[in-house]
Formats: C-alpha cells, sequence, structure tokens
C-alpha cells in the first residue's frame, strides 16, 4: 500500500488562528485511494521550513500532497519553497498568466500586478488548472517522489485534487484498495447505538467500523480493505446492509446525502411542496433546505418571524394565544405550521419557536425548550425538545433543525 | 523565543476520519505564553512512528508537547514509544494506579484490569495527574529537551496543560510573550489589500503581519513579540492603528466580531431595526443575523421567497414586474426590500434575488449574477453583483450574504 504525507502550510495554523480541515479532507480521500496518510505536518509561511519539510517527505513516503501558500502576498512562500527543494529557478508559466486574466475579466475587474507571481512555476514542475481560484496548483517530482502543491482555500484544494490529481493516484495505486463509506443516522444516541453494533466495531475487523458524533447526526464509518475495488465494495454492501437491519429506520441516507436532501427527494417523488416558519433557528431551516441544488422545485419559501407582531401579521397566530401560552408553545408551534401552509399554498410546512439561549429562559420554559410544527395534508402535529440549557446558542438551534427535518422526513416515509 | 513542536498522535487523526483541534489549541496557547510554535505533527498509533517524531522534534525545538494514544487498549501505544524514545523501560506507578483505582471506584464501577496499563511510566519520567479521565500525562526529557505528553480528549488535555504544565513552561519562557490579533475586512481583494500594506507584511518585521482569504472575508493577523505582555499590546495597537489608517471602512472588526455581529451593534446603537427578503440565499442571510445573542432586539423577522407567487403575495411585488424584468432584476430587488420593511414594519430591510446555480442562468443573466436591495429610511437602493458562475452554488450564496451584510454595514456606518 502507498504511502502519503499530508503538508499544510500556514503561519495562522502553526498559531493556531485556524483550524486546518484540508488535512484531515485530504487523508480520508487518499485512504478511498488505498493509500495511507503516514503523517501529517503544518509548517509556518517560512520558506526554509517548507522546503525542509518537503525535502524530508521526499525521503520517507511515496506521494506527498501539499496545500497553502500560493497567494499573491509576500507572505505566500511555497512556491519559492518548492523551487528551492527541487533546486530549480522559478518560471513564468504563460497558460496560467493567461487564466489569471480571465479570471479577473470574468469578474469584471483589473488584475493587480501582484497577482502575476501566481503565475510562476518552478522549473521541472507543471502548473494544474485552478478554474475555481487564482492560483494554479503545482507538480514537481522531488528526489523521484511526486509531490502536488494545492491553494489552501478549501473549495478550490477539493476540485483540484478530485480533477487534477486523482486520476494520477489512481494510477500509481492500483494493486489494492482502501474504500470507506458513511451511513448517516439520527434519532439515537451514540453510545445506543454502539451497543447494537458493538461487534460490527472490533478491532481487527475488517471491514472496520466506527462511530463519530456531530450534534444529534451519529455517523457510522466503515472501511474495508481488499485487492480489488469489487471485493472491498462487496464487503461495504454486506456490513451497510447489516447496519441497516439492526439500525432501521434510524439510518437516513449515506456519504454525501444530506437530511435536507432527503427530505427533498421524498417531496420530489411524491410531487409535494413545502414551506417552513422559524422562530429560533432564525433561517437555519430554510437555509439547509435551499443548500440543496433544485430546491426551488419543492420548497417555495418560508417565514422568519422573530418578532410576535410578525408571527401574527404573517403567520395568522392569534394574539391571544401568544398572550395566554407565549410564542414558545405547543399552540402557537402548531398555529406558525398551519399558517405558513396556508400563505404559501403548500402541502407540508414546517415550524420552529424555542429559546436558543443564553438569555431568555424561566423555570418554566427553560433555554433549550424547542416546540417544532409539522403539518402534512392530513393532520398537524407538534413535538416538544428539551436541548439543554447548558449548550451554546448554535447548538441548540442546529439540533432543533435537524430535528424538525427528521420528524418530516419520518412523517413523508410513513 | 522558544520554539516548541506540537504532536498529536492517533490514527482517526491521520486516516482523517477527525479533525484534529487540540493542535491548534495548544499553538494558540503556547503563543500566548511567548513560545511559537514551528511545526504541528500528525502520527498514526504506531510505536516506531512516534518513537522517531518525538525524537525528531527533541533535536529541532526546545520543547514538545505531545497528545494521544495514552488510553488503555492495544493501539495506545504513546506510552511505549517514549520509553523507546528515552531508551528506558516502563515501571509501573503506584499513585496513578491508586488514582485509577479511586476514579472507578467514585463511579461505582469494578476498574477493567486493562486499565491498570495506564499507571505506566517510563523509568526517567513521571507522571501528570489528570483528574478528569483515567490516563495521567508524562513529562520526561529527551536528549534534553522537555517532552509532555497528554491524553486526547481535549477536556482532559485543557485541564492538565493549564495546571500541569503552563507553570511550568511560564518559568522556561520568563522574558518574553508572543500576542495575537487579527482584523476582518470586506470589501477589497486580497492582492489590492497586500498592496496597500505591502511593507508591514515584510518578512522579520515585529509585529508581523500576514493575509488570510475566505469567501470574501480577508483576515489580517498580527503577532507581536515584546519581553512584556505591555509591551507586546502597545505594539499591536500601533500596528492596528495604521492598518486601520490605511484600510479605512474597509476593517469592519477584530478578533471574534462579525459582520453580523457590527451591524447588530450599529442598529442596536441607533435604536433602529431590521428585516429581511430572501431567494437564492434561503435563509441564510436570517441565520446569520440570527447568530447573534440578542439579535431579536432589532431583527424582526423576515421571508425566504423561493417561488414567485411567494414574493408576490407576501412582500407585494408586482406580477408585472416579475414577468417583465424576471425574478432576478433590480426592480424586484427594490420590490423585495421595500415590501420587507413594510410588511415588518422596520427602518431597514435587505433583499437578496440571484442565481445560486448549478442550473438557471442563462447568457443575460449566468449562474452568480445577484441583486441586493438596501432600504434605509431615507431611500433604497440596488447593488448588482457578479460572483463567478463557475464557484458552487454555496459559495455564491455565503458571498452574496456577507456582500448584502457588508452594505448595510457601510450605510449604517455613513
Amino acid at each position: 500500500m502507498q504511502q502519503a504525507w499530508v503538508i499544510s502550510i500556514g503561519t495562522e495554523l502553526t498559531l493556531g488562528q485556524t483550524v486546518d480541515t484540508n488535512g484531515p479532507w485530504l487523508a480520508a480521500q487518499l485512504a478511498g485511494l488505498g493509500i495511507r496518510t503516514r503523517r501529517h505536518v503544518t509548517v509556518a509561511d517560512d520558506a526554509e521550513a517548507i522546503r525542509d519539510v518537503l525535502l524530508q517527505a521526499s525521503a520517507a513516503c511515496d506521494v506527498i500532497l501539499a496545500t497553502g501558500g500560493l497567494g499573491p502576498t509576500d507572505d505566500d512562500l511555497t512556491r519559492q519553497a518548492l523551487a528551492d527543494a527541487a533546486g530549480v529557478e522559478l518560471e513564468l508559466h504563460a497558460p496560467s498568466l493567461e487564466h489569471l486574466r480571465a479570471f479577473f475579466a470574468a469578474r469584471e475587474r483589473e488584475m493587480p500586478e501582484r497577482n502575476q507571481v501566481q503565475a510562476l512555476v518552478p522549473r521541472t514542475g507543471r502548473a494544474l488548472p485552478n478554474p475555481r481560484g487564482t492560483a494554479p496548483g503545482l507538480r514537481i517530482e522531488l528526489r523521484g517522489t511526486p509531490c502536488y502543491v494545492m491553494p489552501g482555500v478549501p473549495f478550490e484544494m477539493r476540485r483540484m485534487f478530485e480533477c487534477e490529481i486523482v486520476p494520477q493516484l489512481r494510477l500509481a495505486a492500483a494493486g489494492s484498495v482502501l474504500l470507506a463509506r458513511r451511513l448517516h443516522t439520527f434519532g439515537l444516541g451514540e453510545s445506543d447505538l454502539g451497543e447494537r453494533i458493538r461487534d460490527l466495531m472490533e478491532r481487527g475487523r475488517n471491514p472496520e467500523v466506527g462511530t463519530t458524533a456531530e450534534l444529534g447526526l451519529i455517523g457510522i464509518r466503515v472501511n474495508a480493505s481488499a485487492p480489488t475495488r469489487e471485493e472491498a465494495e462487496a464487503r461495504l454492501d454486506e456490513t451497510e446492509a447489516e447496519l441497516r437491519r439492526r439500525l432501521g429506520e434510524v439510518v437516513f441516507g449515506r456519504d454525501d446525502e444530506t437530511l435536507a436532501g432527503v427530505v427533498g427527494a421524498l417531496l420530489t417523488a411524491s410531487g409535494s411542496t413545502l414551506s417552513t416558519a422559524e422562530s429560533c433557528t432564525g433561517g437555519l431551516l430554510g437555509k439547509l433546505l435551499t443548500d440543496v441544488a433544485g430546491s426551488s422545485q419543492y420548497y417555495s419559501g418560508g417565514v422568519v418571524t422573530y418578532a410576535n407582531e410578525a408571527k401574527i401579521n404573517l403567520l395568522g397566530v392569534a394574539r391571544a394565544d401568544l398572550e395566554r401560552h407565549g410564542a414558545v408553545s405547543d399552540v402557537v408551534a402548531r398555529a406558525m405550521a398551519q399558517g405558513a401552509a396556508r400563505v404559501f399554498g403548500t402541502h407540508y410546512a414546517i415550524s420552529v419557536t424555542g429559546i436558543a439561549g443564553p438569555t431568555g429562559g424561566t423555570p418554566q420554559k427553560p433555554v433549550g425548550l424547542v416546540f417544532i410544527g409539522i403539518r402534512t395534508p392530513a393532520q398537524t402535529t407538534v413535538h416538544r425538545r428539551l436541548f439543554g440549557g447548558d449548550q451554546p446558542r448554535e447548538v441548540i438551534r442546529v439540533r432543533a433543525a435537524r430535528t424538525a427535518l427528521n420528524l418530516l422526513r419520518r412523517r413523508l416515509q410513513m
């Protein structure tokens, strides 16, 4: 199996001002290609330190993946360090310069002179196209070890890795495969879930099974190794089937599927439409729904009624109900969901009203209390949840929005 | 100034299944103590690899901080690797064993036999108490360089670092402080901004100045070192003042301040209220505004009008305008902002209508085209932006929402 080093470059990283997500992302992608990341090194924007790490890596592994330090400013030193490590000069690369000019032109802007340095390439290397940004990536051999350098901006880096680098790595990694799959669950705690699949999580098992938890979403990662892709896929399929058998409808999707995407597919399949009425989530639910490309086919829109007057004027919530029961109540959640369905003329509607904190709680209605209304063509149900008042505002909001999506999913799957 | 290496240990980290936050946290803490992290290395649970990194670090820096691999299971190999690096044996440490037994007793549980390995300490090292968990930390000298090893569980690690290690580091680092500050800007490209502050970004300058870019937000980090905290603060203040003088209103905040938070503070200061009307951002603008605790004081709510009917019914946009100009137009953006201010009865309103893609673009109205309406008590202005149709949906949405907040900020600061 091939061995990789992943190198992240940036003083904001070594000073701890930014958490690097490129390294873990790359390592996970490499695993999927059957390449094991042996070491992940983070260095500052310091040409000498970068050069040293590159040379050390070139002696210790089969392939080097590095990110960062390709920007246009004086603290972007990766190009120079790479040239130093290879013992060659930097040269202006005409097609990259052309791309830079076109990039700015498409945005109706003049290219600053400074950006020209981004078209410099070490003499023995070559540029990797970056359609999403100004900095091309670089590929070079360091003492015979292929080294790929990508921009640090995650969405530029990811595209470059997938389109420019993966095909080359696939060629090199032929012979053994390490495939990864993720199942996503909602509605069962991590330890309860772990108890149900304990035997599958035993060390040394192939596929390997592990869990991760993130604000109510419990992910299950499955890694299978095999001589061929087909065999690895078959092992993944078998374990996935067993996990689904044990966990049932708690599993809502796999790999890149999201709760909002699954809800969207279910709505599309039944030709139904959806609207939202949000209070404490403040637009987050609409944001999650519209993260999905094509959501305009089923999501008509929503109302963020942070103020009581807005709940009355836009959704037709009765003033008397607001006064008697308060904005955070079963009655108001129900009226909000029904109001949204009426105003937007949709088959389904979700409402969320709660106390996200950090202030505004009372002994009767503590921070973390949330009511979720689910309006279907048949009925409107309201669900009360308590998300833990010691949690930060953002945690309560994310959990509330995800719970609402999951409740609608379960309803649509009935 | 003292130099540190930070080492994170764990196969879940090198496989990219978990994002390491211990490394960045430690680097930030070390900076506050005047210790600069030169390198951050992540290695798998592999005794030989861990030993090699420890030895390499001991030759390259003044102090080593490592986390992870101190658990009770067979894949926890850090203790052994540390003993190997020091060339000594592991010995049972009676007080640590005592602590382990007490830890389980307090939870009314029997101590599993395999936890006993957590009381093993390299002969020339010593144990660091861990009141929050079972694994004690370890301190040892490797070729004269002090090395501290802590558990990987963040809340155990942090307490151990603060209570057991900081006092020792303070003694060693006496005489210098490294302080960090971040300024946030919006509205100027990274290279144009870099051009204006080029001399401040020169290598070797104190304070050090560098930039980072993330979807339109350009951050400027400033790091000052000095013999005392007061002197370092004074240097930061001086450089911050100079940066603000050169960049003017492009700077919107510092450290943990956000665009939405600054807008909120400006609205609060003038006793004004705000509402939103969103199309392509689908609730993201409302989400960003309500991320701020206390936003209910000025944010009345918003409407997500994804469908044209919703724009007509909820915001009073004229059907004729939608037909003549299309939903993504100057005229509709203006009507949406005015409609939101009217419906919610607010002083200010923001509207966003555009094409987030990946489909839906035309030659006249490409993906990435966004109109932003800003309604103030005095007037309504509409701003046209082109965010680049080659960008993913999420990037266009985030840029559009941030641009809208920034336009409102500039208006409120006039």
